[in-house]
């Protein structure tokens, strides 16, 4: 059942500067992509089936472009310290429970649960280092019904021993057999290479997975210019490299011929940013993580001024929360705080921009996603706003704005990904 | 029903850096007020009854030292404008509509009902300048079983004719049958005088206010040094103060030997602060508001650190949302990029100080509410986070500082205010 006709106040975004709104229109479905908006129904379509939402909102399913899954546990927990000290007290303990796979099957339980009732209807996910837990998250993601890239994580080094894998050899051995074991396994699920960052990975493994993704054409994930200690620590790692996505660049694992993501850039400066552009990455911001762990905020106008490709993400566990709506609101207090006490050059980044990144501008990974422009995978999200409650008349535009401040799960009452109907 | 015992797991701030945690505990309420925690229940208390709340938490109820009710009807629009614009653009129209008596019976129903949903015990609320309007507020608020301060604004100059008072004799006239008619009506429910702030009265207005405000020995609350432009607006109308608070002090509306909470203070200098600690006035910290119309973030700690009383408050419709966990949220995040971004000699809040701030910092300004410490007067929410799942174990601690990030009113389950239980 991939032809169907959804009815509802639309909203999408056309490009990133405009916000369409169509009150009580037609979005026509044929194999599960996006057919036409119309007002009327044309009546050539008039035999499908229609799914009429009344006066509930349709947005475009959100893409969460960064999260860790396996933080998902602590997530709310921890926010008093910056990155490393925070990897290192908090992370590292939580992710080494993954070994087994009874605690991950409860875990992962819980994280695949939250995602499917929220708004995000395709992400980017980071596991752990081990391969039964990774593939049964895969598995469990795939059952959702979600469209998800899933990367067991590479770190040998700079990390406690019960987190570190055990040497190049066996890491590769592992990552290969995890590839070989998910590539052709799912239909919405699919592998992505992912050393941790830098820090955790030897050049020797960095070199290994560049020659992996190439033998498998995998894209790539991973961090980039999030904290100012880490910055000074690739700098005494990589003394050759310009900069630091320079470093990736060195090593292969920077886009470029295929599709790669770095999450965060909040301090890469006009060289990376540039380097960025050219390799065509793309940046995973994560404000709610970039605020709680102190790192920053990043100057996402310029990066889409710029031409950079930009998405939003929850980043799960520096972020506290799955939902991508509250993601938005976080990108554009973040922007304002940036703007206000750092640097009046890059201004706040407009709702209109913001929705976009939530939807377009990480939905852009998985190909035409994030839009009901023609042509656009179908992902839809049935939002119905009647629980906040207001005495005065207000435009879909209007409503849709506070759907992003005050929504929660509660008001998603349908979900559509890639054409199927999840509830 | 005055006397009795709650059991559960308590926590309360037992000073401003220290927030006790008490597992499976016993508070004994004796005519309102905290008469003692106890591991074990002392037998002479044996025959109260008993409520017991199993593993769920219990919390000192919180206080919302400054929230505008009429605004919450555009709670989470309008988030594109600085302050002075946005009054203009969305706030007065908006109030405006509250002379109709029809309107404001619905907006405030709306308002009272979130309002009694949430964590929020106690609140300082501003109104509009419509009598009857602030009247029915106060009366709801009453019924709703919460503890408020209600101002009936005062504002005769550049405002729109739609909201401004005739003149200082009509606004005089009206402020004084308003509190008449209220000051003894309600048990809960008092009246504050609410200047709106110095540019929307008139010299003469700000002495009448002074005078009433004596006459019927009354607390007063306004707004100050919220955003530049508004600051230096100041500098043009009151030529010969020092500052903007030492405007409201030539006023004689700036505390002292009574009561006064002034909004925001995100720009306080030097000797700003110095008078509002000399007067002993309430600092009602916004954080959401004060980042969604980029007026910048308060040094919170630095008030703190200097002996400054200081609240936390929602500042709906500048801040989105009315829960005051979600504020506690912000203020710890606001705090984290003032640090990172603009000044590295404020640290940012501890999840301690933020939780202070919530509960026993703006409830001072109630007289001994905010904790569970002996002879406070009881306000208690209790918050079953029974539905934020985790997989692993985790201290009383650890799910007080979830709950500031994950949790909402869904997770309130029983609610106490000085001393009665409302739900």
């Amino acid at each position: 059942m991939r032809d169907y006709v959804l009815r509802g106040n639309l909203c999408y975004s056309a490009d990133m500067d405009h916000i369409e709104t169509r009150a009580h229109a037609y979005l026509v479905c044929l194999d599960g992509r996006c057919a036409g908006v119309f007002d009327q129904l044309p009546a050539r379509y008039a035999q499908l089936p229609l799914a009429d939402f009344g006066d509930r909102l349709i947005l475009p399913g959100m893409t969460d472009l960064h999260v860790h899954a396996p933080q998902f546990a602590f997530r709310g927990l921890g926010m008093d310290m910056e990155l490393l000290e925070w990897l290192n007290t908090y992370t590292f303990p939580e992710e080494s429970k993954y070994r087994e796979l009874d605690y991950a099957g409860r875990a992962y339980s819980s994280f695949v649960q939250h995602l499917r009732r929220s708004e995000t209807t395709r992400a980017v996910i980071f596991a752990t280092i081990h391969v039964p837990a990774t593939e049964l998250l895969m598995q469990k993601l795939e059952d959702a019904g979600l469209c998800s890239y899933v990367g067991k994580v590479n770190m040998n080094r700079n990390c406690p021993d019960y987190l570190r894998e055990d040497s190049t050899v066996q890491a590769v051995r592992d990552t290969r057999r995890w590839i070989e074991e998910t590539k052709d396994r799912f239909t919405r699920t699919r592998p992505i290479i992912t050393p941790r960052f830098i820090p955790s990975c030897t050049d020797d493994l960095m070199y290994a997975l560049r020659d992996l993704r190439e033998e498998y054409d995998l894209p790539v994930q991973s961090h980039l210019s999030e904290n100012y200690s880490e910055i000074a620590w690739i700098r005494e790692l990589c003394p050759r490299a310009k900069h630091y996505g320079d470093a990736y660049d060195q090593f292969g694992l920077f886009g470029g011929g295929y599709p790669c993501i770095m999450a965060h850039c909040v301090h890469s400066n006009e060289d990376e940013q540039a380097l960025i552009r050219q390799r065509g990455v793309f940046i995973a911001h994560s404000p709610e993580s970039n605020i709680n762990l102190a790192s920053g905020v990043a100057p996402v106008n310029q990066f889409l001024d710029n031409g950079l490709r930009v998405g939003l993400a929850t980043d799960i566990a520096g972020g506290s929360h799955e939902s991508m709506l509250r993601a938005t609101m976080h990108a554009i207090q973040a922007s304002k705080l940036r703007w206000r006490l750092y640097d009046q050059n890059v201004k706040p980044l407009s709702f209109e921009r913001a929705f976009y990144l939530a939807t377009m501008g990480g939905g852009a990974f998985f190909g035409k996603v994030g839009s009901f422009l023609d042509g656009f995978e179908l992902d839809a999200v049935v939002l119905d706003d009647g629980t906040l409650d207001h005495p005065q008349a207000l435009s879909v535009r209007a409503r849709l704005e506070r759907a992003v401040y005050l929504a929660d799960e509660r008001n998603i009452t349908a979900k559509f990904v890639a054409g199927e109907r999840l509830f």
